[in-house]
């Protein structure tokens, strides 16, 4: 073993990630200074409760209730702690007093990334953030660095392994979403209160974050459109399945030529929300808890990264590559590689976004009803690409038919606003369901 | 935009990758400045034949055949020439200079690659070559820096496009592979002579650069155990689909433990051969010329990366990133990242490895067949997973049965041993296939 220098890290939160972060320091002392060119010298661990019960047993020495003197003269802080306060006061503390600090914490980096980096930016300091979107997945480091001699036009992502959990199963067993939920929090995969991951909040952190990172933008999570899945019903899968396509809830950051607020400039557009990915497509195939994260760029054309989406151990190892990056980029000194806003693009509001329709629709059996019905589309500026016609009979002995029809691209507030008026229209009964079509 | 600094960048090689860069490298200035933190500076592209025809028209003043004065004062040198000489004394001679190196040459790193890393490591210069294994699909970074806290146990890659796209087309249209190798070299997809994919010799110096940094061993490529695709015919893609499998021509780079020369040591079996992938599996789903990786780590789990393996464009945008990342860290200063080679753990002889085979076999159709066939694989030490038998007739009317054998993990030595047997045995009429089955 050569001698090499030692770098002390503090690592904040001792939870299910930040245990399994403290083992592997602690175990793999040797290899990592070999990879990182320091020893790894693991300072203390910063917890609320030292007596608190843990997934792994910790050298009681090391626990610590006081954060802020573990993080002074620190080289590089782990911060794992979660949500915004205290996380955002220590990071920029540990930012300040010159280290580089590793987080995972996309809630803070959703909402507070830019005062972050630009603290980060002032010491000539990084921040990595490999563990904060996609858990196990690398797909930080190819966007900011495999990528960077390239142009990223689309990312597709499925960020949230929870309501990629439930969606899959409600696929794969015909089951509806009530039960699997249930089912998921027995397992440990939904949380008691599942609205964060059902609803698309977590999806739209992440989506934040990746958006930022590709587009070189400043995103604020109020940009990000958002829709969850709880209106996901059986029908709709089933009625998916047939058509040859999966629901999946996708984060979509998209770059849009030609409609940002200057004339000819550029947009951006980040959304949330269930759509139809064509069965054939690399991201039907990512089931259970995993995620998938599919980007488009303009060289390396479609590339994707699939893995682990959480789990303690698996987002340990997000932790720590950035950890052995901090460390090379500690001892070679020299400022860090600041996040870029250069391009700070506009970012559109979802009706100014092109998507395709799958609009079903109960309509009245009689002749007249297709003519009508495509009327109403092409007077709305949509095109149609298919259109399917079931006969239904309904308890009453009276026919009513079901019409699925997908559109063709074409402006988001034009379709929002023909499906309005289908609904509105008499010969339509019921608006089924309306999902976007992803992934093409 | 701020004032950069310059670099110099030589770029050896004008073909379908390096006109890309050349054009990427003079198109994107201002963009590659920014992510880079320094002005990229084309200062010459050296070519064998200054007026040759190229796909990219490139500036006459730049393109130059005197490479050696070009490489000398660059800071940066890109390597896209190919082929061992005069490749190997160019990066040598840049290295020695003083330059970092961005290199796609995949020929040169299986077998000169420690000589390159050596000279870049006595002058504290660094080699990228994220376009050397599976084109634009970031592979090289993530398993250095993401995975640098984790531990690679085993990659299952395919990483050969042709031989992809060949297989991939038997399996869909149930076509011979005479008539698709000739497709693909109408198509451009295979050489005039495909022998180097075909025959995996092109997947085996990318399992050895995959295999030396995952595993942090020089790997011989003669260390490689490598079979063709040649043999796969029409009816063992048949055969397959109708077990649930499909055959892809797999890189495979495997830590074994307990298997070491020293008693309990670590040793490593990297390998190239096609082999029966559940339907199911991620690997099985990568259609046409497309690559993908798939890594087993410790820690992070099951990843996998996956997009174009080869293309101009597409390699170029891992060239780039390439020199991003070099341009980062020659303004930086400090020692390069080397390739590490501190576990340098022993390669197995395939014999020594675990497998799982298939076999098929034409037996009599007479009492006591089945039994006789397992009393061989028991004797040879090898477990019985799934059988199936199934009655055909000959021309002549006489009956045979045809047996298809899963077997259980066995060593391979023991393995062939006993398929040897097997097509010795008098009631064996033939070894009809033997494939491993790999990815669970």
């Amino acid at each position: 073993m050569i001698d090499h220098r030692r770098l002390r890290i503090a690592l904040l939160g001792a939870g299910s990630v930040g245990s399994q972060v403290a083992r592997l320091l602690l175990e793999n002392t040797d290899e990592l200074a070999d990879r990182s060119g320091a020893a790894l010298e693991l300072a203390g661990i910063a917890v609320r409760d030292v007596t608190a019960p843990r997934d792994v047993d910790l050298p009681a020495e090391l626990l610590t209730t006081d954060a802020e003197t573990l993080i002074v003269g620190s080289d590089i802080v782990i911060e794992l702690i979660g949500g915004i306060e205290p996380a955002r006061e220590y990071l920029l503390q540990a930012l300040n007093s010159g280290a580089d600090v590793v987080t995972g914490n996309k809630a803070l980096l959703a909402t507070h990334g830019s005062e972050i980096f630009d603290a980060a930016d002032q010491v000539g300091a990084s921040v990595y953030y490999e563990a904060a979107v996609a858990g196990a997945i690398p797909i930080i480091r190819p966007l900011r660095d495999s990528l960077a001699g390239d142009r990223v036009d689309r990312i597709v992502g499925i960020v949230n392994g929870t309501s990629n959990y439930i969606l899959d199963r409600m696929d794969l067993e015909g089951a509806d979403m009530a039960e699997i939920v249930a089912d998921a929090q027995r397992l440990g995969y939904a949380e008691a209160d599942p609205t964060a991951d059902v609803e698309g909040f977590d999806a739209a952190q992440k989506a934040a974050i990746l958006a930022s990172l590709a587009f070189h933008t400043t995103v604020p999570l109020d940009a990000v459109h958002r829709e969850g899945i709880s209106g996901i019903t059986k029908q709709m899968m089933d009625a998916a399945r047939h058509a040859g396509y999966v629901i999946k809830m996708v984060a979509v950051c998209e770059r849009l030529t030609g409609r940002g607020t200057a004339s000819d400039g550029e947009a951006i557009s980040v959304r949330v929300y269930p759509a139809l990915i064509r069965r054939e497509h690399p991201l039907a195939s990512v089931h259970g808890v995993n995620n998938a994260v599919f980007v488009q760029a303009e060289a390396a054309g479609n590339l994707m990264f699939y893995g682990a989406g959480a789990g303690g151990v698996q987002t340990a190892s997000a932790v720590l590559g950035d950890v052995v990056s901090a460390a090379r980029r500690h001892i070679a000194g020299g400022a860090g590689v600041g996040e870029s806003t250069r391009a700070n693009l506009p970012t559109v509001d979802i009706g100014q976004v092109v998507t395709r329709y799958q609009i079903t629709l109960e309509v009245d059996d009689r002749p007249g009803v297709l003519a009508r019905v495509a009327g109403l589309l092409s007077d709305g500026r949509v095109s149609i690409a298919t259109v399917e016609q079931t006969l239904e009979h309904t308890d009453e002995g009276a026919a009513s038919a079901r019409l699925v029809i997908g559109t063709h691209k074409a402006l988001e507030q034009d379709l929002s606003e023909t499906v309005t008026r289908l609904a509105e229209d008499d010969v339509v009964e019921r608006v089924v369901s309306v999902l976007r079509v992803e992934g093409d």
